[in-house]
């Protein structure tokens, strides 16, 4: 079988030009793919005492639920502005150019929850970020963040690991 | 155990006055509801012969990627415009004010793959609808179409039947 690195598909010149796009649709459409992928996050985290998976919107939401599910605990979105009905907690923090806002619901979480929070990719880190101290503002507590893929270039990883985060990733691509 | 729909929370005038929101996330962020809802639409679909399962964004990814998990098939999504970063066909709709678009990627299925498209909740079918053709557009044949909730009133489902798609919901709300 091919590993996960080989089967996300690189898009160059997405959403703009210089960019290399790491497109895990690939990865996600193919049954064995989905499969390594899900169970490989599950392998690590079983015996962890996970109790909520939370997942960035749009794309930790695929990932996060199946996680969710086979681990036997509670799937809960991070979401854009606007988007949950209920009472939320939001975080604003700052982009290339302007800001952007995620938001959680403020029940979302009981007091002490042992979250792992889950998004497909890590670049800069600044959603993460926002998306670990919206769980923490609604009592939850991060025993780490997942991702497919980490992109170290762009200093995420240290951004997280400095604000005292353990993160971990499928594979990585470096160097473009 | 409750009952799925016990755990669906209603949020009034969301996103505007006189709207009854149904919200799924406290259903999901429930081991059981999370367990339950993804355990009934296996169940249903495990011996259908599904080859793929397309969700569409953005709560269309939290069920369809579990599911697809538990099939054993891979997962697709269907977006928003300009979020796919690859060769894509669209689809655009109307809207009460204005229209919308989705996405498919153009290589996302074989020609003759069996598809499951879910989403969280059926009402008037618009998105939906153009999803299913949207599936059809790059090879796929839309087995069937699966909700969590149904709001029967909104005529959703009576469109999308109309229109020769076999569809299921988990539940429905009529008469608010």
């Amino acid at each position: 079988m091919k590993a996960i690195k080989d089967m996300i598909r690189t898009v160059p010149d997405f959403p703009k030009k210089g960019i290399q796009f790491r497109d895990i649709t690939t990865l996600l459409s193919d049954p064995d793919g989905l499969r390594l992928t899900i169970d490989t996050f599950c392998e690590r985290y079983k015996d962890r005492g996970i109790e909520a998976v939370v997942g960035i919107e749009a794309r930790g939401f695929i990932l996060g639920s199946a996680v969710a599910y086979k681990l036997g605990v509670g799937f809960v979105p991070v979401r854009k502005k606007g988007k949950l009905p209920g009472n939320v907690e939001r975080f604003e923090y700052d982009l290339e150019y302007g800001t952007d806002t995620v938001e959680i619901h403020s029940d979302a979480l009981h007091k002490g929850t042992k979250v792992l929070l889950i998004d497909d990719l890590l670049a800069t880190g600044g959603t993460c970020l926002a998306a670990a101290q919206l769980v923490e503002k609604v009592g939850g507590v991060v025993e780490e963040i997942a991702f497919i893929v980490d992109l170290p270039d762009l200093k995420g990883r240290d951004r997280l690991l400095k604000r005292g985060y353990r993160i971990f990733a499928l594979c990585k691509f470096e160097g473009d």
